[in-house]
């Protein structure tokens, strides 16, 4: 009577009961209260279940974050087997060759997307399912068995976005999927009152665990297939929305839209927001439009943000500049995480001083099992039990972690480590600057230098010349760039990280750059 | 690197990092930051070592709600040794029994508490270390191990109160009381600016997990070593205590006392309280205080509080009246628990319509292992895989779950069933009544008929036939006591409820009362 497995489906078991009536997802018109979610993800695990999808089979899913990608989190698990969310940026090509190497048997596919599921259930021959299938396949009875016997078994695989080579399918568990959710609730204050509006996808680490995370609180899913900063503030308007989670870029779309405008009588909105650091700009904008920014870190193979910049209370009463400061590290570990390491190449901490760099390194309850079908892979990803993240940072002497880098954008020049994210953080404060990525170019010589790609703020202005002298006197010389390249657009992945590659693609062309790590 | 065990001293080991030189605890003049904390808890450990005490050995402690106590729930576990927490206002005889059961090898005393420790450790053999003596003979080196290699098994024993009967030992694991502490944080909304004021007793299933819930939250304990209305007032005033956790007697206690003032500039308080519904009359005196009920149940089996009346946003626009029927709820299972059934007495769940009573049955995670060393117990107390609780209920259409009474507090009269509660709740809505208990008393007709026992409030003043009257036209006149016996006193167990076998002894005497279950 002690034990029962840990899944994240039992958080939506318990909401059908709890919260039975109330409002659970809000997809256009579509609007479900939690038992209906909860009937209808066991009714699609009654679909896939007499589609032939047995235990340990993999499902994948190609969706927005539309009702069917929020009940494929749910109903696939509850059939027994595991959820592969795909991507819908990627390619034809690639799609179909995460379908054949993940074995998936069942493709559950958007209405919107059904052309490309089609493309790809030709060239894989793996069952479609669209949306509408769903919808008009649905049986009378669900299928409402526990998923799994053993919470370390896996229950999902998301294939990393892949700025370079083949895309790995990292291999998540129960275990770690629960933990996780219960993670996110607690630290972003979710409640039963509590207005999720979907912006980082779904496909991405099962949007930060939210799909199941929001679904413990018992809070409304508002979907938005298409990520809009207009539409984002007409659903806040209308929703009452209190809680997102998206990536910087999104965010400060949202900060330069037109109906960006500060309402006293609207509720506080929390975002939680990671993959670069936010700007002291953005932060300052965001606080007048009374939404607070919650600083989180995470990879897909830690279950989204394994750490968040967790916030003491006392730091309210600093200056704009220093809460930005300390806002812009990654922090500690999540409640629910190991706390995290910088160790230099021999695997040992580096002093606690804010200024030694070294590699990241996590382990704990919300670190993937593995990449699916590639041990090499795995092994080479940890050192001694820990997973390896490739990114650079320090630790401060207050124990949070401040990173630098990624490890391949380090920009080696003279000797001397140049982390691009310091030289893009001076350059984000010069005004009329949206957004900025800085990267190695080849330099005969220092080896590399850097160079910043900019795009302008709606009505503002750039000078090149004085953008350098504004770096110059708030860093060392030897890191402010001498080329600040004025473009329209930086190129992104799926989730809105700039692809730095790209970038240095156009500045190394044939040439070979080499790297440390 | 996927997997580490569950333990609650997780989260001072996290909380220790993050919130570093945040207060963790004051008691009377003490304050102790978290990192204090930890390394005294460590160092704690390493005493407990030194005196010989190794991986799985009972340690006990005898202490209110000091930090010595807190001190206990993170050092005996790093020492890999299991604490066993024992009742204050139990005789020494008693707490001599309870470290002969569990075969503890070291007792642990609060300095108030040094003569009774002496007594039992004269009586037993048992090492005693006193609070000063734990204070001069901590170790410069602590002892920081990861406590625990698999998380099933035991952290804690918990010896039951026993209104009846030798006190039985609940083996608490790891695994339970890490869900457990997350899941009392997330409900109650703990969080880094939280200050929880010590109320309900550390000794009591850990104070209910909040010993490690407080602690992964970052939130401030306030300890209070003799529970005082007066005092609470102080500390809320003082201190700025945002939550707390109570039975309702004390509540009441605290809402009589003439320092209890609405003060607006105050921060809301969050008070847990469960062991027998708020009343309606306690439920808007607090309102009017700015305390927030959240009505809780849980048993010393299930690590607390296992059940909670989850609020629904939308009933803060219903009536008092109404509210106060929603909330007199026990509701429905926490966020980590397993729902809970109300089954008849093959074991099949009654329908739920909120009149067929059954017997509410559990399990999940934070269900016990068992009876330490009482198989026999441990067998009875289940049936078919799920724990046995031993009170009656009903399901309500809605999925809450709403408690009649103790098995044995059901009054059968003339073969129809009263249930005590409902009685009582009936009484304490008549003007001037402070508290109130209904149990049966022999009749020569009906086999058994109600009795009700009440105190006065301050300044108020009862006349008997009065409360008959207005009780008659509450609830059906057969459930209506004809004897209505004021008394300066209820008789209480150690953690504040009324213990309703003493006062039945005063009505049956030698005559033998035979109950059904």
């Amino acid at each position: 009577m002690s034990f029962d497995p840990l899944t994240p489906t039992s958080f939506l078991r318990r909401s059908a009961l709890v919260y039975r009536d109330r409002p659970a997802v809000v997809d256009g018109d579509l609007d479900w209260s939690y038992l209906e979610l909860w009937e209808r993800s066991g009714r699609l695990a009654g679909l896939l279940r007499a589609a032939g999808v047995g235990g340990g089979d993999r499902v994948a899913a190609l969706g927005s974050n539309s009702q069917l990608m929020l009940l494929a989190h749910h109903g696939v698990p509850l059939a027994g087997a595991i959820l592969v969310p795909m991507n819908v940026r990627l390619s034809a090509v690639e799609l179909a060759y995460i379908v054949r190497h993940s074995g998936a048997r069942v493709l559950l596919c958007d209405r919107e997307l059904s052309a490309l599921g089609a493309e790809i259930a030709a060239a894989t021959g793996i069952s479609l399912l669209t949306e509408d299938e769903v919808e008009a396949g649905l049986p009378d009875s669900p299928a409402f068995e526990n998923p799994v016997a053993d919470e370390r078994l896996p229950l999902s695989i998301n294939y990393t976005s892949g700025t370079t080579g083949r895309p790995k399918g990292v291999v998540y568990h129960h275990r770690g999927a629960y933990l996780q959710s219960l993670a996110m609730a607690f630290h972003l204050g979710l409640r039963a009152d509590s207005v999720l509006l979907w912006i980082v996808p779904m496909f991405h680490c099962h949007g930060w665990c939210l799909t199941w995370g929001a679904t413990a609180a018992g809070s409304l899913h508002v979907c938005q297939r298409q990520v809009d900063a207009g539409e984002i503030w007409r659903l806040i308007r209308e929703r009452g929305v209190s809680h997102a989670a998206a990536a910087p870029t999104v965010l400060t779309a949202i900060a330069a839209h037109p109906d960006a405008v500060a309402d006293p009588m609207r509720r506080p909105i929390r975002i939680a927001t990671g993959g670069s650091p936010p700007s002291p700009t953005l932060l300052a904008r965001m606080a007048e439009l009374n939404v607070d920014i919650t600083h989180a870190y995470g990879l897909t193979e830690t279950f989204g943000p394994v750490m968040l910049c967790d916030w003491h209370p006392e730091w309210d009463r600093l200056d704009g500049q220093t809460r930005a400061k300390l806002k812009a590290r990654q922090g500690v570990g999540n409640v629910i995480a190991e706390q995290p390491r910088i160790v230099d190449e021999d695997g040992v901490d580096v002093p606690a001083d804010g200024e030694t760099s070294g590699e990241l390194v996590l382990r704990g309850n919300d670190v993937m099992l593995g990449y699916f079908e590639d041990p090499e892979a795995s092994a080479a990803a940890q050192l001694e039990g820990w997973f390896r993240t490739g990114d650079v940072g320090v630790m401060h002497p207050d124990n949070y972690v401040e990173l630098r880098d990624r490890s391949k954008d380090v920009i080696i020049s003279g000797g001397e480590n140049i982390a691009s994210v310091e030289v893009e953080q001076a350059i984000a404060s010069f005004p009329g600057v949206l957004e900025v990525a800085v990267v190695a170019a080849p330099d005969e010589r220092w080896g590399e230098r850097p160079v910043a790609f900019v795009t302008v703020a709606p009505g503002g202005e750039i000078d090149p010349p004085a953008v350098v002298a504004h770096v110059r006197e708030q860093i060392a010389p030897f890191k402010a760039p001498r080329e600040v390249l004025v473009v329209d657009d930086l190129p992104r992945t799926a989730t809105g990280k700039i692809q730095k590659y790209v970038l240095r693609q156009q500045l190394w062309g044939d040439q070979e750059r080499r790297i440390g790590a």
